[in-house]
């Protein structure tokens, strides 16, 4: 990638709408676009002012290609910090085509993905955890992950990082500083406010890297696995949570084989249901898969759900507890949510009976849509949503958790080494890699594959 | 629908991508707009000039849910004719929903499909023929269609039409006058004159509901029926146009069974090909049905395209006649191309004596990809251009052109009038319905029901 050149590309969904919009950014957006611009009101493109939309053809000599609205920025006031040209045209793949191929005839180059904000981090306009934000702000689809993705997107997460890698920064200079006098056995830098400063970065950084437990659920839902013997009501129970006929529901034991993953939101969370195949014992070679299947499915979620036919419990009180059994042995840590269904098939008395045999059992009926909502405010009760209400900055790039869970390490042989009174020249070395750990989140200390990595990720046009 | 409250909606298309646009317009747009927007530079959107581009946060509340750049619009100087805001978020399906949320909570109305486009009709901003261009145009997917709807929007079917509206209108009047002076057997309007006119008027009336035929074919594209027996080759045929693998081949005879549509753009025309099971004698009760489907489709077909086997052809000359023969007594007007595939495995001696057999036999190699673009060229012949290149009005609208056929019948009746020498107040009574006709299709006469019908197909958000 060469950061010289003007780059095009459609930066709105792709297929038929009422608006598209194509991109231009470079030096030369201006220049090249301006001659292929015929404003309504002879007006040159090119003496326009910034922040201005001019209404008029995009003409490929003679021809008429569409009418476009066309918006100038000035860099450095654009997205990338370049000369920015944004041409509003007509939603048909034909035009956009038509469109973006002129353009690259007339000197544009075809963006890859995420060049845009690439860019837009190579110019200072942003910091790399706030342009890795942009992806995710996309991507977001609850009100928890967005919050996440904003704030980070407006530097939330980069100000106390960088606020860190700062204050540490002033104590690298001084311990370095030291080394130039080590005759003279001076210390510039006071070992009780380094210590004091080592003790805050250590519990900043516990917090951040605690906050990504709970950051990665929001980004990525909190995965549930719904397991129970065939014909329990598992894809019934999924298809009222979801609100909608997503999994084949049948009368015939087995229907689902496949594991059937879909996200729903309850109070702004996302919870990821995954439907799996029932355990029980079964000669089918198939459904042998599925159980197998089902066991791997339970490892990788976060709660077990074990659904039982409230029918059968009541039949053989004991039934249940061989199903509850086997996960408990073979997930002793997960949490186990039991819950009965088909209630509705029950008299009073045999519901009392029910509650007295198994204590926190949750009652509901999937196909009357009773006890659905009760599961859902017990769902959410897993979730310790302490930190997002109170506007903490949470992790939920694995990327950052990493390089914060590095320069813990350093931070804390550090602290070994001022226990141990090291010298100053053997604090710096580590106190650098921490430095360094620090500057990786931001993009202060990058390379061309990290960055091909993250912006590898983006949509074209961003 | 009412035209005075305040309308918001989508404008680019559904789903992820880097920019959405949130298209509202109305009275107070701007009004309901501001005080959801805060500005980086704490600017009063109400107060900033039309036409100009700005930065900030929309929020509900305390709370931020986008960063966005706004457009503003002053009425009458945008698409409705309005006061408008486009709000440029960022692409995710959840930003969207959120702020066309808020905008419908803070007094905007959800846009119903086409009702920017009505609203841009029914304040002057375009009529509605133009207005028609506009779902034309996005609809628009090779050359020749996009040009047609450019030139349609642009006003040139609207003004030819419009013009000679007026010189009828100019004729009506005076005619209409003569019959407030009946008693004084005057003549305002010149008989010859009113001759000359209405000469005009017939041959340009003619003109445009001939190009009808063409029109419809540049629109949709000219549907070409491929037939022919099992194993002939029609599906690697019509991979080879389409150059990408999009029917299932197979070594089996009679593999298609559903008839396969796809369009390709050859010399900017959108040629539409129809893959269809072969018309040999068969037992089995589904390729049976195959075969009525496929005299189905060479029905609806502009062209049909006999595929044979060379090598079929060479062991017996006389089969394919039958192929022929069947197809042109049941359809003896129909345009038939007679194609021979598979002529890499003939010789040089025997692609000489299927040249001297069969007169203007196509031969190619669909596999080799040989003689393919010939055949291409060969269609395009089928089709006359001349209109397209002369840049000519060309009529596409099913309902301009049924107009244009009642115009036309009206017209007649005046013509013959005119020869039988008849009173003003008779001749008037034609020339009014004729009128009529001319005013359906630019909107000047119209009803809610009409508008209902051409907005309906609309996306919504235009």
């Amino acid at each position: 990638m060469t950061h010289q050149d003007t780059i095009v590309a459609l930066a709105t969904p792709a297929g038929a709408g009422a608006i598209s919009i194509i991109r231009v950014s470079g030096n030369n957006a201006i220049t090249i676009v301006a001659p292929l611009f015929k404003s309504k009101k002879n007006k040159n493109l090119e003496k326009q002012p910034s922040h201005t939309l001019h209404l008029g053809n995009i003409v490929d000599g003679k021809h008429i290609l569409d009418e476009v609205l066309v918006s100038i920025f000035h860099g450095p006031k654009s997205y990338t910090g370049e000369n920015t040209i944004e041409i509003s045209c007509h939603g048909s793949s034909y035009i956009q085509q038509e469109i973006i191929q002129l353009l690259i005839r007339n000197g544009c180059r075809a963006a890859q993905a995420g060049e845009f904000t690439l860019r837009a981090f190579l110019n200072g306009k942003m910091d790399l955890s706030q342009a890795e934000a942009v992806a995710d702000l996309i991507s977001s689809e609850n009100s928890a992950s967005h919050q996440i993705a904003m704030q980070q997107m407006r530097g939330g997460f980069s100000n106390e990082i960088k606020f860190l890698r700062q204050e540490l920064l002033n104590f690298a200079s001084l311990i370095e500083l030291e080394l130039d006098f080590a005759e003279e056995d001076v210390e510039f830098a006071n070992r009780d406010a380094f210590q004091t400063l080592i003790t805050k970065i250590q519990t900043v950084l516990k917090r951040l890297i605690d906050s990504f437990a709970i950051g990665n659920v929001l980004k990525k839902g909190l995965p549930i696995a719904i397991v129970g013997e065939p014909n329990v009501g598992k894809s019934t129970l999924l298809n009222a949570l979801l609100n909608e006929e997503r999994a084949i529901v049948s009368e015939i034991a087995g229907t689902t084989r496949d594991t059937i993953e879909d996200e729903i939101s309850i109070g702004g969370i996302g919870f990821r249901f995954i439907d799996t195949a029932g355990i029980r014992e079964t000669k089918d070679v198939i459904e042998s898969l599925g159980i197998k299947k089902t066991y791997e499915k339970i490892g990788q979620a976060e709660i077990a759900m074990l659904l039982l036919d409230a029918e059968e419990v009541i039949k053989s009180s004991t039934a249940f507890l061989k199903e509850m059994e086997k996960i408990k042995s073979r997930f002793p840590e997960k949490p186990l949510l039991v819950v009965a269904n088909k209630i509705d098939k029950l008299n009073a008395s045999q519901i009392a009976t029910l509650n007295a045999q198994i204590p926190n059992l949750h009652l509901l009926s999937a196909k009357k849509k009773e006890g659905v909502t009760q599961l859902k405010e017990k769902l959410l009760s897993f979730i310790n949503t302490g930190a997002l209400r109170n506007n903490n900055t949470i992790v939920t790039n694995s990327r950052h958790y990493n390089a914060l869970l590095k320069a813990l390490e350093e931070i804390n042989k550090v602290q070994e080494g001022l226990n141990k009174n090291l010298t100053g020249d053997l604090l710096a070395i580590d106190i650098r890699q921490a430095l360094y750990h620090f500057g990786e989140i931001t993009g202060e200390i990058t390379n061309d594959d990290v960055l091909g990595n993250i912006f590898a990720n983006f949509c074209i046009g961003k």
